[in-house]
């Protein structure tokens, strides 16, 4: 007989009743003298089966009985129908295989673990109720990203993760070498000797594929990154990885409203495309993690985002400001707290910033003809602030080049991202969007170590 | 206007005569007295637009007749159908601007580079022919990957690139550190004290998520990687990349069997999406790349695979033995030119190879009934020989563990790994598919440098 998945059972067209074999692993067993119940999962869907067995139909009771959480099972039997009970059929043994047994001391018993004890057991805790879910919901997020922008028209562009340009924050990050660290090949005036490493030269792990995207993009129009992306901050938060997946677009003949435009159209697709896919998952974080989730992101998917200047929303600010811990005046840095209250209690919804000071912001972000700001957009979302981090580039070699020198960047470092300008070059634009904070906002899990599958942290790379 | 992409114009619906907007760049441009024709491309697909300018119909006819290749242009004016011409229609300009000029030295003069040149202008080579099909042919074949694996309700795994287990092929990975290597920190022996770096011990990029997946795989059922790969191999080759994307299956309650069938509906869906969807890009490579290369593609995809043992593979060398450089005999590792001829000239179609000596295997593949093979196989594919590696895990923890200590591994390194196989063992197996390798047998392009936006390799981390 042909392995159905739990999944496929569920599909309509597949209840009926009839013979099948399921394989998959016990999340409970609890048996009587002569009838036992089974909730058995086999990863293909949220929802367990339940699945009968009884003394006489089945061989083996009293052993099947004593079996472990944990144990993988294969079974053979009829399913039937229950319409007046929870789950709408169940399965009935004939013949139940022990493919892998468990023991006693199986971390995952049925009661609530902490999830920093799961954390712990990050290769076993696929298998608990939360982290399926977060990590189900995250596959079909980066699926619905990928159909979105394949839909739409864009190249899906592979941007190199180990890069030799140090010139961009280089102490946060991760060196790549295969120089012998305990004696490493040095020059004449005893610093390393970077030439006999693997590239020849330095090198260190990207964090941000953005350069290498707008190279591609003025070429294929529209392009998009998908890939890890490093950061060696030393900052021990909810939010903070130090490997974790990052999304870039980035679009040609393009300005920052057709940049919103896409993130807003990006952001529904995808959020709608999960909670088409997989509302048992959503349910279950509605109820258990974040109550009032739902609600968000249906709201989210039928909203039109606001838009507001950085000043506006500054001015806005100002005029609360004893409600903040960090000062609000213009040039300041917009804190989370400051992101919040703008999209919770002045929007009640999504809203995309625009026009920070030139000061507090990246080196390629097109100067606005005032001088001071650059067209660059943080979008902020409900419960969590900034979600989106955008901006027009700057398609000007000479005010490019005079934002390089104010910077203090050295041209000879650029000079191939300078040559985009040199040649054809097109207004252009795009947006990082950190595909663990997406997460979190759609499962309101509050820490990033909790949506990925292995945590890369501070102090922390177990598994 | 709207503006329309030139893959728009092409779409049948599109193709009826009136007003239009494009943007893009020039490809080609001639002009006589009054009459100008520039070849336009915009990236949204791989055919250009012939735009006709004509003096006194646009204004600026002299200036715009002395564009340089490479110029960025706005187009505004008529579609007419051209039913006689090599080209469905062509867009008569009402007007044309200038978004970004370009100069004569740009280095994509219209005449034939070489790869060699094209590879140091990295930045701008998408925008050639040659690489414009090469990248789209990459992103449409990622995408036929998500596609086909979503649709077999595989769950996508984003396993971890920074890892701490320094047992594998420590030899060929790059470390990853924050240490100050001028002065590291160093323990009372000398040696450097790793304690001290930013994950608390040696990390390096990973080789392979295979063993990440197979945590994922005995919760989910079904899985998928794919994500970049390193290997810091010093090899100069035009098949080695330093970075490379790797996808790697893994699928429990699943034996050997299930894996090749995996594999060859996978590479059939992939190549059969490909060939739909970029019949332009296909039908270059087949004129300049690879004479046939259609023909085999359209050959693998209505193929039924053959399969066979090692140990026939072997007795069937052996007989031809003389036409070989590297030797044949039972035990040895097949050598490309030996896959090849299997392939090529025996089967003439793409061929599965199981069941290989232990003794040339990884320790995680399942130990065969004979005791001296593994259940193993590569697929090898006409021109390329191996192109996947795959593998049914060792499931069983006793002989799991008979493997390790034979292979000198230790047991406290692979606990968690272990573990799998403590609790609710399955059979499982997957596999691992080099994606440039198949980008490389899709186009027929010969060097992996090609196939990769930008490329690393010994010596090289440019852009």
């Amino acid at each position: 007989m042909e392995r159905k998945t739990i999944a496929q059972l569920y599909r309509a067209a597949e209840q009926k009743e009839g013979p099948v074999k399921v394989c998959g692993w016990v999340r409970t067993l609890r048996a009587s003298k002569s009838l036992g119940f089974i909730e058995l999962n086999d990863g293909s869907c949220f929802k367990n089966l339940q699945v009968v067995f009884e003394d006489g139909k089945v061989e083996g009771f009293k052993e099947l009985s004593k079996l472990n959480v944990g144990s993988a099972l294969m079974v053979e039997g009829t399913l039937v129908l229950t319409p007046d009970a929870r789950q709408p059929f169940e399965v009935h043994a004939a013949a139940i295989e022990v493919e892998g047994p468990s023991t006693p001391d199986y971390p995952l018993q049925k009661k609530r673990h902490s999830v920093e004890f799961l954390r712990t057991i990050a290769h076993l805790r696929p298998r608990t109720n939360l982290y399926s879910a977060a990590f189900r919901v995250r596959s079909v997020a980066a699926y619905a990203l990928h159909k979105f922008f394949n839909e739409n028209g864009f190249v899906y562009a592979h941007t190199p993760l180990i890069t030799g340009s140090d010139c961009e924050g280089a102490g946060e990050m991760f060196r790549v070498t295969t120089l012998d660290m305990q004696d490493p090949p040095r020059s004449e005036d005893g610093s390393i000797d970077y030439s006999q490493d693997f590239f020849g030269k330095e090198t260190s792990l990207t964090v941000s594929g953005q350069l290498n995207a707008e190279c591609m993009a003025l070429a294929f129009g529209k392009v998009y990154t998908f890939g890890p992306t490093f950061r060696a901050e030393n900052s021990n938060t909810p939010r903070h990885a130090a490997e974790f997946w990052m999304i870039e677009p980035e679009i040609a003949f393009a300005d920052l409203q057709d940049d919103m435009d896409l993130a807003e159209a990006m952001l529904k697709s995808v959020i709608g495309y999960v909670l088409e896919q997989c509302p048992d998952e959503l349910a279950f974080f509605d109820q258990f993690v974040d109550k009032g989730l739902l609600e968000r992101l249906n709201k989210l998917v039928n909203a039109e985002f606001s838009r507001c200047t950085y000043t506006e929303a500054v001015e806005i600010l100002e005029k609360v400001k004893d409600r903040f811990e960090y000062p609000v005046y213009w040039g300041c840095d917009l804190q989370t707290e400051h992101e919040r209250y703008l999209t919770e209690q002045v929007f009640g919804q999504p809203v995309f910033v625009t026009d920070y000071p030139k000061e507090i912001k990246a080196f390629y972000m097109r100067l606005n003809d005032d001088g001071k700001t650059v067209a660059a957009t943080d979008l902020l979302v409900p419960g969590v602030g900034e979600i989106i981090g955008g901006s027009q580039r700057e398609e000007r070699l000479d005010v490019l080049r005079e934002r390089m020198q104010e910077m203090g960047l050295k041209e000879e470092d650029y000079s191939w991202y300078m040559d985009l300008r040199r040649f054809g070059s097109a207004k252009h634009a795009g947006f990082g969007l950190g595909f663990e904070r997406l997460i979190m906002y759609i499962t309101g899990i509050q820490n990033i170590r909790d949506v990925l599958p292995f945590p890369r942290t501070t102090g922390s790379a177990e598994f």
